[in-house]
């Protein structure tokens, strides 16, 4: 059993991580830190908890924290987890962090593509980006685990096997990629308004995403040279889940049935990655409320490209399903404990 | 351990019956039974199942199904479950029969208000009405347990208090019901397409759902005289959720504070029913993808009436969580096995 | 052919203005007034208007509006509209206001519901309630009109007939109501983001919301007698749309036929108000787009009550289509001129 | 004022043209035909209507229809238009004709993908491809207008100044679409059913879908040179509307402000298509309801793709509008007649 705290618990993926954590029997949820909601009791907050969980929010309050938790898990705003981490893990703490602040390599591409200054470049050395299924043994090692951000999770877990077996051109990677509106965090603005975002489906933020760094940075080590992808988010009317449709170019004739064993092989013993049979394509429902990864494989005969369809849950896989998955690998317990439940579909 | 079989598994019911029985540790499921399936693996069916779930659908044997299992759910539409349950009843097992079949206590108001002729009228009598708070005493000694209906199950819930007290106008009382779709089933008819469905609300079957009946049957057992309401059901654009407001004219004066300890009182130790604050209403989101029962209670001042409203996730606690919850009454396990986890708000 | 102004031009019901008035024949469009949005194009504020109307939105200038326009409609806040349309009045202006400023008799109701000091009691009693159907002569006569709200708009229509006929129990009177989500107008605030209410459906304001005195007032006003009624609105996850589900119990014998007969007499060339046959019930996408009022009528025989179910779109003949069609009247134009578009159903 | 009869006039796109045309004012309906609501008064079939339109669905008599109408719209299912439409002709009716039977130049291409065997080829040589825009001229010619498909019309409208102007490698284009769910038709089957649908985003016939087919068609016309495409569609919880994102590699330098200029010039004076601002993005909501086609250009400089992104509404110009707008020029009419009004945006 360990003592575990969540900075910025009334968030989208700080709660997401509560009713995760709420059911995991080697875990005691010992701290929820919300700066807007201190002395606020989570069940106020989110009125789904009531009966269930007890826990006043608290302020922030590092030295006590460290002193009474084994784990925290950052779900702050990129920029203010960079400190908070960093005092966190000079204190001795175990972090998986939420935020982009540590998922970089290189500190020049994480301020090119953020805009903040990257004060802590000496902890981006030891930081490990927690794409559990691909970095597993840095993960158990780790003490500072960057947990992905939810499109680069799905692009990179839906490409990786074609960049690793060198087979594409990788100057033709294109993912075309759309969220549910909880991508965008627990926010009073406008765009997001129910009256605004419900039948409507639009693009945004066009070869301009600050995920397509982080995609690239991932693929490139895959593919062991650099890699610059076009990436387009859009915006879906729905609450959870993120679809990516991944083109690319391939190099060598393949059929479809070694492209399906290739993912089969990759991926074989990744309990969270199903890949579809020829013909069926991963739907959002089929993974919202999971931290499953569905991915089909398309040959386009005709343009010699391979398409691949990937699904998350965009709370789940995309963020707190695999920041509980990566401190389940980090204190060696089953990777699938309080993951292994079935979606709700319906 | 108890091996369970599911009898209709793979309508929206049944599916949900599966993904709460996945997570039981006391429960093996032995067969799902699945007339439109058969053969085929559940997984395929609902492939958000995969690698969680293994096991074909098979037809229809009560033999077999009785030497096997130890407690069956049968999901079946009205009618048909009339049949299948009395065989399996007659076999000796224990029986949670999710249809209208078994829950009147009067098979002329079962045939009139469902225009099938009960061939099992012996049965009714053995029969236990399977509101769990209510009735848990009887549902713990039953073999057959009548689960009771969605709208039921939040309305009589919602009222019971203010009826068993004596302090409201019994002729007074009137039922506005709001569904999910999902209560009209896993069905391909045209009024419940998604493009006839989204942004539309709709009132059906006012005055004459046969739920209605059901309402006035347990309502009148708790006053201990006869009651007819009036009852309207509502459709709203969403999957899941029933959400009830009762209105009954009060006979006594009665402060907003009294009430609240009435409904405390009467609902004291029921874990699943959650009464909230004065001036805080239930929002079916608070309840979606689990099993409790959010009530609030407001006091009209200016018309001495007083107003209920209760919430609950209609394929949970209106059919297979509550249906759970009494399997674990009867089986002699936590009543909240299998049913604590919070739902998923977002 | 008049000039027209719209204040406050940016909000919901000011934009759905917009888009009707410019379809019709008979108007000019002078002056768009927004505060948010001063100087800015109604395109670029509204990007569907694009290539169709090219206006920059203007500061308010009550006197420059008054010396080049023939009629306003006013579209502000609660408490900003009292002294825009005073000052506009004054000025010999024709105002359509949409806010509850001007809709009281009484100026005691207005400031126990609204928390607002009346400053301008003497326009209320020039002052038209404009709701077309019911008041159609003073309309035509009045400079002031007090566009009525969205709930009172479809529940007095719905209760009308009734309360005129003295064949029900005025104090019997409930009035469950549900609204689409503009009718919290364009809003950055929390609980109406797109996550927070889709796949949701709560009640709010229970037996207080502000909309319940101004039916009382003009159900009172039809039985000439004061009435008073429960009231309770609900929230849908919708965009458009009111359905009123309205109970009351008849004092007479009287046959669902003769209900029927009731209402058609009642409104018999009433255009924009139609009566379903026995048996179907009205459905928001019905009316959503259009200026119509759809009506059934349920006799419930078990407990001798009426159930009413009327259906409109909020924000056409629950606000802008009714300061239209009030518009129409004020100025001998065709009453459905503009208006007499089907709605888009799908 | 013409005669028009539409023929399958109660599916969607038939529905959406009677809505279209009742405000058409040189425009008389002759005829509804309807096999499976033959008789009946097409306000009962689609209540929206009631007040409006009052017209009884008929059986198809052909000869009947081609000696009252001047003009006919068929909406039929692919397969079933092909015989109808030749008879219409050869009685010598004009046609306008919304399946994908004669949008073809060669049957052997139709034949390949709809698996129909083309029984009319004679008449596919003296037909015009409807995109109003691009073939005005032949269309006003024109008898029998093959109506464009809602992906190819956006499609196409998006990439035709690319392709014209020679500047993209046209082995590099991939089109990623997205549809609302009105796109499958008024159907009753299970995988379009509200609760399968909503909260749902899935792509399906992944590099399969008939209108690739139909896009390379056109395009390979407009670059004089035959060009295969990648295209991936997807089925977006919404009821209207289609976004097209599509991909192209540049074959020489161009800046972002050169583009847009070559857009521009384009399609000026085209008044349906709109050029949105740099960094604007095209939104489903800013189309829905109204015949306008939006399109957005980005230069991805790091990868030197362009990136153009394309909105209509799937049921207005993807299908009933533009079939409106190509009467409009077939007749003389003003070609905005009846389409130019704004959409709801809310």
């Amino acid at each position: 059993m360990i003592n575990i705290g969540i900075i910025g618990s009334t968030g989208y993926s700080g709660t997401e991580l509560l009713r995760i954590l709420s059911n995991h029997p080697d875990v005691n949820i010992y701290a929820l830190v919300s700066k807007n909601f201190e002395g606020k009791n989570i069940s106020d907050v989110y009125p789904h908890f009531t009966n269930l969980i007890d826990i006043n929010c608290s302020i922030l309050d590092t030295l006590e924290i460290s002193q009474k938790c084994d784990l925290v898990f950052t779900a702050l705003p990129h920029g203010v987890s960079l400190e908070v981490v960093a005092e966190l893990i000079n204190y001795g703490l175990k972090v998986i962090d939420l935020s982009g602040d540590y998922r970089y390599k290189s500190s020049d591409v994480y301020e090119e593509w953020y805009k903040i200054n990257h004060t802590h470049k000496d902890l981006l050395s030891t930081a490990v980006y927690g794409l559990s299924e691909l970095n597993r043994d840095e993960i158990r090692k780790g003490n500072l685990i960057a947990n992905p951000g939810c499109y680069p999770t799905c692009s990179v877990l839906s490409l990786a096997p074609l960049v690793s077996a060198n087979i594409i051109d990788t100057n033709s990677i294109i993912i075309d990629a759309v969220s549910g509106v909880s991508g965008a965090g627990r926010t009073s603005s406008l765009p997001f308004q129910f009256t605004e975002c419900t039948e409507n489906f639009r693009a945004y933020k066009v070869a301009s995403h600050r995920h397509t760094s982080e995609i690239e940075q991932e693929l490139s080590l895959l593919a062991k040279k650099p890699i610059v992808i076009t990436f387009t988010p859009h915006l879906s009317p729905m609450k959870r889940g993120i679809l990516v449709t991944a083109y690319a170019s391939l190099t060598k004739n393949i059929s479809s049935s070694e492209l399906y064993d290739l993912y089969n092989e990759y991926y074989k013993n990744q309990f969270f990655i199903r890949i579809r049979s020829d013909g069926t394509y991963p739907q959002t429902k089929w993974v919202a409320g999971s931290n499953f990864v569905d991915i089909s494989i398309t040959l386009d005969t005709r343009t010699n490209r391979v398409v691949i369809v990937g699904a998350i849950d965009n709370l789940i896989k995309g963020a707190a399903g695999q920041a509980v998955q990566n401190m389940n690998i980090m204190c060696g317990f089953n990777e699938t404990t309080a993951l292994g439940l079935p979606g709700f579909y319906i």
